[in-house]
């Protein structure tokens, strides 16, 4: 596993950049404005709370955007559930075939084209939300970009939600951010105790 | 405030059907059985966690119900989304009226009809899952009893799971829970930064 790397420039720039944006933000407090949310760590519940942010966005009747990073059977419940609803685009990384870490260049590719949706979504002032679900995954493998994956992050519409989840968010998305959680296990049913992966709470 | 307390034999009781009961889910580790998962802690995302395992149950075409013991303006996006869905049993606590701490007899019933219709889901096997959001807060005012909680999510259907989301969780629903996640705050946008709650991420 290649760990991410960003270019030093490109983040001072991107630390300025940032840091203006949160001036003029403080200075209109009373305004709205988009969010990037990150929700990182090893506890359960981060995909699930993407997830539950989009059916509330969807509740104020608001277009949304999905990008899966993670393909398969983790995601079957919410994917039936949300991918034909009317306001969601719905992509998922690699369609059509298995995650296979044993062919890299596949991977890196299949994370390319994912991200070529994501950056469409984070381009378009009609998505009120963009989800980045497990994002955090393909930058952990060094699939993607970071220093471009936060240029398009940082340069989306200023009303545009982002909201990424993975473990081990990257330190220069956690910097970037405006909301992060890390989601810490207490305990877990299925590690601890050997039970199986539940239908309707895990998959 | 006053705190929750529990009875230490009624305590004692529970522990010991929880170790029978997860005797025997060791044995049958291959086979799928409800879960009882809590969300809690600081940091944002319990909610919209708990809706989102509420859109993957839904997903996979199960019935699920949900009481919220908070209502207002925290909730209005999920509501508005779920509340109609079919397959779906939606109950805010205190419908109707204000949340109103001045007024802590109105409070402990409103905290006990809430209650009642969570009893009822979760004494039916046909409820897949029952979120219970906010209950964490509704305990830590003393508005419900604790051990009538802890015994009502104890006696629930074998293949029934209960999701339960709130700040401070008693420590005996953390030793009843299967799964329990904390949520942490690394940084939070609108606390540290001053800026004003954004519509379809945090209400």
């Amino acid at each position: 596993m290649s760990r991410p790397s960003i270019d030093p420039e490109r983040h001072a720039e991107r630390m300025a950049a940032k840091q203006k944006i949160m001036n003029e933000r403080i200075k209109a407090a009373d305004k709205e404005q988009g969010v990037l949310l990150v929700l990182t760590g090893p506890g359960k519940g981060k995909s699930s709370s993407g997830f539950g942010m989009l059916a509330r966005a969807l509740g104020h009747g608001m277009k949304v955007g999905v990008v899966q990073f993670i393909k398969g059977a983790f995601s079957t419940g919410e994917e039936a559930f949300f991918r034909d609803l009317p306001g969601v685009d719905y992509h998922v990384m690699g369609e059509g075939y298995t995650w296979d870490t044993q062919d890299r260049e596949r991977d890196v590719r299949a994370a390319e084209a994912a991200w070529a949706e994501a950056r469409r979504m984070l381009a378009d002032p009609d998505y009120a939300l963009v989800l980045l679900d497990e994002l955090n995954i393909a930058l952990r493998h060094g699939y993607l970009d970071l220093d471009a994956v936060l240029d398009d992050l940082q340069a989306r519409p200023a009303m545009q939600h982002a909201v990424v989840t993975g473990r081990h968010a990257p330190e220069a998305l956690i910097e970037l951010a405006d909301t992060v959680t890390e989601m810490k296990v207490v305990k877990h049913a299925f590690k601890d105790q050997g039970i199986k992966a539940q239908k309707g709470i895990e998959l």
